[in-house]
């Protein structure tokens, strides 16, 4: 095999509409695999490349980190994968594998971790390449459609939850959106009773129905005070500034808060919240091979999949719009 | 056994000298033992209570909660310990039993927890009595006077180090006084490579002689920046306000600050210093019950004890003042 052309939808410029252009991609490297792609979730990360939120996007930019898709080729170094076997691909399309981070396997925090969807590679496209260790099986249970957005918003609350929640752990999750929902899904799936935190209150029907025992204010000073010492660990999925210090106060001891989100303005808490608890706030930034195969392994045992709407890659820049919008319930999948 | 009467050094009040007194116990309670004092450490946390810094005190109060000498009554209810053993108290002279923290073995933060030295039965006297389980047998390789300050000061480091540093993990430990020096020496016995920080110049060779590999100015933008990504924990011995922000860009992927001492300011921190590289911040209180024998078992293997310096108990005010004052190298230690 030596090159493909292919259709891939891309903004020429930071906040600029996609346009459908086409794509001629060279010889396949040896270490890659070429994915041709049936579905794409839109993750709001993608909007904020678009838009250039984050001042990371090199221009023309195709988006797209959620890919579902069949193997179409292997590079001439790839063993254990086949043609036509349907995978995933999230954030992460490669990595270095020699530096601190790869060896200690987490190839997430890879020193120079390669992106999907920074540059022209993303999923927003007929054909995606990526190192094969990046192209995950997906197992037979989980939909094309719905497993999508399992690769990046999926595995963001996964894998924080894995690391710190067992199974009867009470856990709050902050914001029932994208994160949010898929947060409530798998904490309730790992067995722990589920706190649902919202500054939206039309939402908490379908947050019981995602998995939440309990439904809880969370601007609400009072009723975060009710809930002193009460939470194992929190994963927090908002962008949104809220009293930090009133949260990490609902943790028990050896409780865990996690940011997943990144809030505006820098936290603020007084030392003693920590000790007196032996509490502690954490980050988490996607998960490495080993988590999202757990992950997906996990979503198939348990029927854990994101709540999507579809739409077809020719509506892309409205589908988009919805995602910037926050309107999406709660995952947006693009179909080609 | 009935009563018991005995001399105990006390503050009448608030800041004020400490007295000798003549106190009475009544009959010993069926679930404690009476102990016999021969030694006691003075903490830092006794000249808190005497100066009733952390607004806590009820006076006349006795300080003393590293206090070690042998068994001479035991209560109706107890098992599996001897008059004449030697033992140590710590921090904690008892605990319900029963509450959440105390189920889950974290007996340290009990509801109710009793604290030695808060009321008039801390371990500046010739008797002390505490609960049963928290009279710690003392392994023969401790000696009476080094092991003193192992109750406290040596078990606040020793736990968050057991919980997160691993043998090879590259441990920073800030403050090099009486729980620095413990931190330096536990560390680099559990085979981790230790820098210290310090603003103190002159202490850098005995914090060699401690055990550390490397000394670093702690107040040095630059010498920080040159750690950026190069420790996997970091312990806050320190109570001084210091650019916290720097040392958690010391740490590497999955890397744990923990606070030990509580900074006058609260902590302020951009949450993405935690997501890029999944690092937490914990705070860490003394020990449960578990912990303080494991310490004691590991000191002894290791020959792990406090370099102190001796005051007889009819000096307790001067020793008392030498640490007020900052001048310990590195923990006092009254005998009896």
């Amino acid at each position: 095999m030596t090159e493909t052309t292919y259709r891939a939808w891309a903004t020429p410029g930071a906040g600029e509409p996609l346009a459908e252009t086409t794509l001629t991609a060279g010889a396949l490297p040896a270490d890659e695999v070429e994915v041709r792609v049936t579905h794409c979730g839109i993750c709001h990360s993608d909007v904020h490349l678009i838009d250039d939120n984050w001042q990371v996007g090199v221009y023309p930019l195709v988006p797209g980190h959620e890919a579902v898709g069949e193997i179409v080729a292997l590079g001439s170094g790839v063993h254990g994968l086949q043609i036509g076997q349907r995978v995933g691909v999230g954030w992460q399309r490669g990595a270095c594998g020699h530096c601190d981070n790869c060896r200690a396997a987490d190839e997430q925090m890879c020193s120079t971790q390669q992106a999907t969807a920074i540059g022209m590679r993303g999923g927003f496209a007929e054909r995606l390449r990526v190192q094969a260790p990046f192209a995950l099986p997906l197992p037979d249970a989980l939909s094309s459609v719905d497993a999508g957005p399992l690769l990046c918003g999926g595995i963001t609350v996964y894998a924080p939850l894995a690391r710190w929640a067992r199974p009867g752990a009470r856990v709050g999750v902050i914001g029932i959106g994208g994160l949010g929902h898929l947060a409530i899904r798998f904490a309730a799936a790992m067995g722990c009773e589920v706190t649902a935190f919202t500054s939206s209150p039309d939402k908490a029907e379908q947050a019981r129905a995602f998995g939440a025992r309990h439904i809880a204010p969370s601007r609400d000073p009072e009723a975060l005070g009710e809930l002193k010492e009460t939470l194992d660990v929190i994963v927090s999925t908002v962008h949104a500034p809220l009293d930090w210090a009133a949260f990490i106060s609902t943790l028990r001891a050896n409780g865990t808060f996690v940011f997943v989100g990144v809030p505006p303005e820098p936290l603020t808490l007084p030392v003693g919240l920590l000790l007196g608890r032996q509490r502690r706030v954490a980050g988490s930034m996607i998960g490495n091979l080993r988590d999202l195969h757990a992950m997906l392994d996990f979503a198939a045992q348990h029927g854990v999949q994101a709540q999507t709407e579809t739409f077809s890659i020719d509506d892309v820049n409205a589908a988009v719009d919805h995602v910037r919008q926050g309107k999406a319930r709660y995952r947006a999948v693009l179909r080609f």
